[in-house]
């Protein structure tokens, strides 16, 4: 049997990899009297009287959605909601698993935005905290935006930010090996979508100085045509020279390459004519940018990929699960910048530096310290 | 300690009465690979050429939304969605417990008719069924038809449905132990909000001749003023003489009195007016129309009430587990008016002829096996 139809028929075993349990049980009339009518209507009141005292006798405290609208699901693209669903089922595994945290799968029966947050905003009372998966730029930078205006718990876009926290976390820990340094070193970001202008910001925001965006028509800069509103604003705040021309171009004396975009578009010769000790995180799946072992040979110094078959899995599971655990236990309203930043560096700290190697920069995507440690890191700033 | 610091002190214990379980664990690099990506993406593409492998390989196959705007809350009215929650959550608790139900509070932020309506229709996709809730009429009525007209899946409002079909089954009991028949015995429903409109056209279906509905204002006619739209289809159907005076008028010479209104409006001077061996359902919660013992004092044979001191509880728990339970095990599209005549007399008929007395009409509402009948019953008719 090949992997895929394990997958196949394993999924028809679960039946749904989620399920709801009951905490409180009842089996005598006693305990439908405390858990259900009439007893019931105590914390009902008190919760209509102080709506925060929902975090004490109710799940929110501890329950997030995790809302799709199956619009860019994996590498399979637009294949709607409901196809999405055994994603949003994985990740409320992951979710549960690795963070403790209760987690529904929303898929929506719509693509439209005002559609999408006005939906949402309906259902989150319920829930202490949203996390946005799987819907596609540039509507996910508006929804995702309006959404934290509008509601009063953490909204989260995995896919832009998990992604971004994780490849900063690694590229911290990159850097120490390779030698390089945030304020000199030259990155290309490949992939100008949600994950590619996550990533930028969060870099940026970290204090790297020489950032260039590129997608599959080359160098993104003011002159670009046919760029999104994001795009737009993301060309005001890097590739400050306004070069122009290819990847390749782009590449050439670079020290850092993040790659949110296809596989096997960077060849041996582009690696080569980077800046020596390059980085290369190759993350499209499954199949990378470039295999680790051609970019090695071209003289890389560092490779990540998105795979756990390579050395250096770039792996977002490192990061949302301590994150809503965190902002659900500190009861945030909001995932701000710092705490993203914060959670990057707290997951390049669980690789100390004596155990830094070019092939061991990230701490195994399982380990279940992660969550602790990135929980800790959120926590210390509500 | 009172029941109600009781109920209060285990609420927070619990901090919500249900959680979400991982059924597929994540422990290693394998299991990733299967519950997550790469594996992942083979349901996905199956659900993408086929909508109905959800079924199959998702938890919609046995996942219901418990839907609330939190506008008629038990008896505490219109506290909102928030305050709702732990009525909902305990109403998830019932679903699992005694039907193996998977089941998700959607407390929803929004109580415009038009808005409930399309964020329902937005989250359906996850869901194979939807359970309404604590809905105030009349909005509850067309809720419930247009996502009815709107979904595929089971859409079913309990305080309306699962209220009239154990109402009509402790009928169809008491009518064998007093000696009456649906043909003949005159009926009065007190209350004409969702629970009583939704018993007197269940009671109709079954073969009722004879039902009059009565409010605050007395017995309803065409006459009558301030009717909502739903009543004044009800006017067309019931009080068929056009009679009109308070709920004692009523009640003189009715054979049957079906309460869902207010504590002690019912005297037992009006008891004593109704037909020799009246049958009573006073289920005012937690203080009945009229409190068993006096309704006996003055004549009536056979007294039910919402509450598990008494004999004869009339309890939707009997009803809403095992429905959704066979709608979702046979894939129902719809629940029927034939699937709740058949849960009526599915329930009626677990109390045989010969263990039928004035105290015994019904089951015991916790007993496990009356979701098994009901949702046989169902199933049936799919």
């Amino acid at each position: 049997m090949t992997a895929n139809e394990l997958a196949l028929q394993m999924h028809k075993k679960w039946n749904g990899k989620i399920e709801t349990t009951a905490k409180s049980h009842v089996r005598t009339r006693e305990d439908l009297a405390i858990a259900y009518t009439p007893g019931v209507a105590e914390p009902c009141k008190v919760i209509a009287k102080d709506p925060t005292a929902a975090y004490t006798y109710t799940m929110k405290a501890n329950t997030i959605a995790v809302v799709s609208d199956g619009s860019a699901v994996l590498g399979l693209g637009n294949i709607g909601a409901l196809a999405g669903m055994p994603v949003m089922e994985g990740k409320a595994v992951l979710f549960k698993e690795l963070g403790g945290i209760n987690a529904v799968p929303i898929c929506l029966d719509t693509q439209d935005t005002e559609e999408i947050i006005r939906t949402v905003v309906n259902i989150a009372p319920a829930f202490g905290g949203i996390n946005l998966e799987d819907i596609s730029a540039p509507r996910c930078f508006e929804i995702e935006e309006r959404l934290k205006e509008l509601l009063d718990i953490p909204v989260f876009h995995d896919d832009q930010h998990g992604t971004a926290i994780i490849v900063l976390a690694g590229i911290i820990n990159a850097m120490k090996v390779a030698g390089k340094d945030k304020e000199t070193a030259q990155v290309v970001v490949n992939g100008a979508g949600s994950a590619g202008v996550a990533i930028t910001k969060l870099l940026l925001r970290y204090g790297f100085k020489h950032v260039t965006m590129c997608d599959i028509n080359g160098m993104l800069n003011e002159s670009s045509p046919n760029l999104n509103w994001m795009q737009n604003e993301m060309v005001k705040v890097t590739n400050l020279e306004g070069r122009q021309g290819t990847l390749a171009d782009a590449l050439k004396g670079a020290d850092i390459f993040v790659g949110v975009s296809a596989p096997n578009i960077v060849t041996k010769k582009m690696v080569a004519s980077m800046n020596h000790d390059a980085i290369l995180f190759a993350m499209a799946n499954p199949v990378p940018e470039i295999m680790p072992d051609l970019a090695k040979e071209a003289g890389a110094k560092v490779v990540g990929t998105g795979r756990s078959d390579f050395p250096n899995q770039i792996n977002n599971v490192m990061a949302f699960p301590g994150i809503f655990r965190g902002a659900l236990e500190g009861h945030a309203t909001k995932i701000t910048e710092e705490m993203k930043l914060a959670c990057a560096e707290a997951i390049a700290s669980l690789v100390p530096d004596d155990e830094l190697t070019e092939t061991h920069i990230v701490p195994d995507a399982l380990d279940p310290i992660i969550a602790d440690v990135v929980s800790k890191a959120v926590k210390e700033l509500i």
